[in-house]
């Protein structure tokens, strides 16, 4: 895709999920499912939070899109989880997955090795978790190459080759959430750039990315729904930064921004940098800029 | 009652919660409990929530007002909310039912079944949550009449047969929240205007506003309780139009209203439209004004 | 400890939080769970919420400090809060319990019995909270002294005895929260006043205060650790007043107070009341200013 096609792709997952309000049900953490909640309903789309086995999936089977998030697993996640995804991918809906807390115990361990067969259409995650999840998942050499340990300090690039690989086996796409975000369907790598430092003094901005993820999953192809929930989250996030006192008000002027986004406000952003991003594509990376 | 009687109600039971600060215990879903808990301490009530069978037991046989929203459905939910709602009807406590999620899973079923017995004192939800318990409790007609079906966008005048229905076999109030609201107590039929579009891009009003209906519910009527809450849920609503940028200081600035909301204000805004009030109380329906 | 001391280490605590980030995990409760969150990272640690018995532990063993709040218990927690506090305990990591909601429950009453054996190194809780574990670890005459009950109106000087009880106890440190609060190692006994009624307006300051004290256990004596809190918490809160026109934009300015605090305005709180501080020392009550 040339950059003005991507940029036109987002612009129309913009609009059409304030068009369609597509509800995109979770099983997410507790702590940060108000923020979750709230992220998707400002984006245009409908939330749903459950538990129980039989419900997730019969929602995941009715509605257009689905988002895992395992932060706060609890004992019945053992049996949710799998069915949900499974549910997804056999009717081939659209779900995204945050394997967030990965290797922290058997359970979650037990739980994405089943995931694996259900391939999630998007996963979003830091650069430690994407790499955890490569190497759980046998898609990256894990004695040899720049993958030593799982670091959560481990920056955006050390997961490049773990994201490529994970996008290429399940055919979906992989968002690197960082300082930069790293978005790749195994094919192209868009960098973005953007947000805010604030960002990392909230609890919860990640999970609503993947949620907001899921959204627009309902209405794009896996690359874009990811590359519009990360571009409107930077552009709101810089916009934010304007008005906060501190990381509280922040998240309230985020949160209004991300309401009050238009998508010509984020075609704009990116026709400013149109000649960085064609540049760079021919390397396979694309800039997208900062949203100052 | 006439309209005079109903304002003088609803302005004492306002001032009597912030005079007794009820404690209203909750079963409520995960999703949405900071935003229930504030609005309760708002009005000035107590807030609690709790998911193990005993203690939930133990507090509605202490608290004089308790909450069950079903949100978020955990497993143990089989056993606390029946304990707990069977508590507050043997000792005749006030108990408020938001019966959320209603039809998606058997436990649900099975729950919402066990609850008939103990007669909510109010049950909220939106038209479709109310017309489907009225199905499921065999209160309505399922094969004719105006009722095909449960869908999220049914119009809260659909669910009017299905209110009366329901407040009649409780001998308590049901409220049906949407763009207007319907209050009956199966006897008379109040509607309410007011609040803000803002109500539904935020998550959790509805579960705020029944955790409020059981906070007033400690101190009034079943119908004056549901009336009294979604009428001060409407004005702080509306007035927090005014300075919201966006949904999230939306819900910043409906909390401070809640707060700051006097008595004298509640009352004066239903004096303004008491024509409308008297002359359609005649047909069993009264028009509360717009909180503008 | 002299009062400059004091003031000395609590600068450097606040100082050290920030610069060494420090992680303090919680098992806590599902209202509270995201102010409690974005209280650590405001004073510069870092949090993560679980529930599972296996990962809390391990978490537990990884982290220097971790943060157990009783709130929202659900059955699981009869394994997950043992394990836990054991780890810490056997690995001398601090750890803070909040036993909220202290005997409403059987399970609550056996895991609390559990816990004693495990010490934590700081405690939290209303009066009411603290002379009921001071009874529970039968470490206070049950039947004389000035307690009788256990009430939620319990005024803080009442569960001086129990504070201190629990301290000698433990070799940590207790506080107890309140319109002022009070903070024993079970040697000095210091007042601490400030904050604002807010406080009480909200849900979750008592959990979001616990959840700090462990970012400051991790890098401080459980008594700095305790006072570091407070001070933070009565401070911010103060100057929150000023912006708040209620208890929601109260939460707003607060946090984002609490994130801008310096450790120098900290320390000048004290100095003023140099005074006081001194003579009162003499007497084992050091009273610590009002941070007006």
């Amino acid at each position: 895709m040339t950059d003005t096609e991507i940029r036109s792709e987002i612009a129309r997952a913009f609009d059409e999920a304030r068009t369609q309000n597509p509800l995109a049900p979770s099983i997410t953490n507790t702590v940060t499912q108000d923020f979750v909640a709230n992220a998707q309903l400002a984006v245009g789309g409908a939330a749903a939070m459950m538990y129980l086995p039989d419900e997730c999936e019969d929602i995941a089977k009715l509605a257009p899109a689905f988002y895992v998030n395992m932060g706060t697993a609890m004992p019945f996640y053992a049996e949710t989880l799998p069915r949900a995804a499974k549910a997804c991918h056999e009717l081939q809906k659209p779900w995204v997955l945050d394997p967030v807390g990965i290797g922290m115990s058997e359970l979650r361990t037990k739980i994405l090795l089943q995931l694996k067969d259900f391939k999630p259409t998007i996963i979003r995650g830091n650069a430690s978790e994407i790499i955890a999840l490569a190497k759980l998942w046998s898609l990256i050499d894990t004695d040899g190459g720049q993958v030593r340990g799982v670091e959560s300090t481990e920056k955006v690039s050390a997961a490049k080759v773990s994201a490529v690989a994970l996008a290429k086996f399940t055919g979906g796409a992989v968002a690197v959430s960082g300082e930069e975000d790293l978005i790749t369907d195994g094919e192209e790598i868009v960098m973005c750039t953007g947000g805010s430092d604030f960002f990392t003094k909230i609890t919860g901005s990640g999970c609503a990315l993947g949620g907001v993820m899921a959204v627009y999953a309902a209405v794009a192809s896996p690359l874009i729904a990811a590359l519009t929930a990360t571009t409107v989250f930077n552009l709101a996030g810089s916009k934010a930064v304007a008005d906060a006192h501190g990381p509280a008000s922040f998240k309230v002027h985020f949160l209004d921004n991300l309401y009050n986004l238009t998508a010509t406000e984020v075609s704009e952003k990116f026709r400013a940098v149109e000649s960085l991003f064609e540049s760079m594509f021919n390397f396979g990376v694309v800039a997208f800029p900062h949203a100052d």
